[in-house]
């Protein structure tokens, strides 16, 4: 939750230790402590206008809506700028029960191949929020570019390559100049890095010195 | 991984006993039965031209283009068809050694709030599959459309409304004609489902039979 910026966690009847010891452990994420407690679905529930369940495809109530978790976070993000957006997960072992189902508008669901959801309680939060707070446009955004070498730099270490080729007997006399010609080629797909070219002229610099 | 519909996974020099352990317990997915074992990374990438690390953003290797989940699975998923792919990740403690980044052509972060990932390694692997799996046009589509009652249907709650808020004395003869329009405007906001109109006609004509 805290990964993807979500700040209210309140849990329904909880096992009473396991939930004091995780609240007052050591290192507890300040979310769990701040975490309440209800002893219904319907008072942890009571201000929240869209209460949106989650299941697994098995689970199939045809009383409800059942949307894709693409579709689903959209909706619930719409309307989240107006009051708050309650989404319900289940125990770990038996998801969300009927009566539980019944204070639902509508489900939310993984996509999954197949039809058994194997996802613990961990993955299945971590994949909603991830989708609520995913960016659209990061898809399509494009990183940094990392700049290339200057034609003068990569013609550069296109010449002592030559050089070094040609003390160490690989170029064949009779066809030096079409070796010319495969080397240039082949060192400009290579679209050698700005940043690499000090190097790779460094160790072009002494194999020449060793093979002088 | 088979939620998602990945297949192939290669796990290098893994503890010896638990993973024996996890491989042969009964009820291990096909997945983990079929899992290679191999004792360099190196060794496990070998047949993929495209090798992608991942990394928190905590760990800032200049080395290396970091890419957001969103964006770097639209890259690996360009890369697919034409060749296998390596998504490595590294163990939950100490995550990819820079021997092991060393491998890797660029690194993928999951983007969250803050610097601190603080997620277990199959929580990462779910969201990193997800992603990959995520239908982009899913979440603009619009779920089956629920039928609306008729207005002849509509018409006929109202009717059977307004029959037992007179019965029952909640109208005031005075108002009445604004009553009847204030309750028909409420009961179209509703936008009852066709398939609860019988349900509710049903609840009016058993209180309509007390009333009288």
């Amino acid at each position: 939750m805290a990964n993807f910026g979500f700040s209210r966690l309140s849990v329904v009847s909880p096992y009473d230790v396991a939930f004091r010891e995780a609240r007052s452990a050591v290192g507890a994420a300040p979310l769990l402590h701040k975490a309440q407690e209800f002893a219904t679905l319907a008072d942890a529930v009571a201000d929240c206008p869209l209460v949106v369940g989650t299941t697994s495809v098995g689970h199939r109530e045809l009383q409800h809506p059942i949307r894709r978790l693409e579709y689903g976070a959209r909706l619930m993000l719409r309307a989240l700028p107006a009051a708050p957006v309650a989404l319900v997960f289940g125990s770990e072992k038996f998801g969300l029960s009927n009566e539980d189902l019944s204070h639902c508008q509508w489900l939310m669901r993984i996509p999954t191949v197949g039809q058994d959801l194997s996802m613990n309680l961990g993955q299945a939060v971590a994949l909603c929020l991830y989708e609520m707070a995913r960016d659209p446009k990061a898809a399509a955004a494009r990183p940094g570019k990392i700049r290339s070498a200057t034609a003068a730099e990569t013609e550069q270490i296109t010449l002592r390559l030559l050089e070094a080729l040609g003390k160490s007997g690989y170029v064949n006399p009779v066809t030096a100049f079409s070796t010319d010609e495969k080397v240039r080629r082949l060192i400009r797909r290579l679209e050698i890095p700005a940043r690499d070219v000090p190097v790779i002229l460094g160790m072009l610099r002494q194999i020449l010195w060793k093979l002088q």
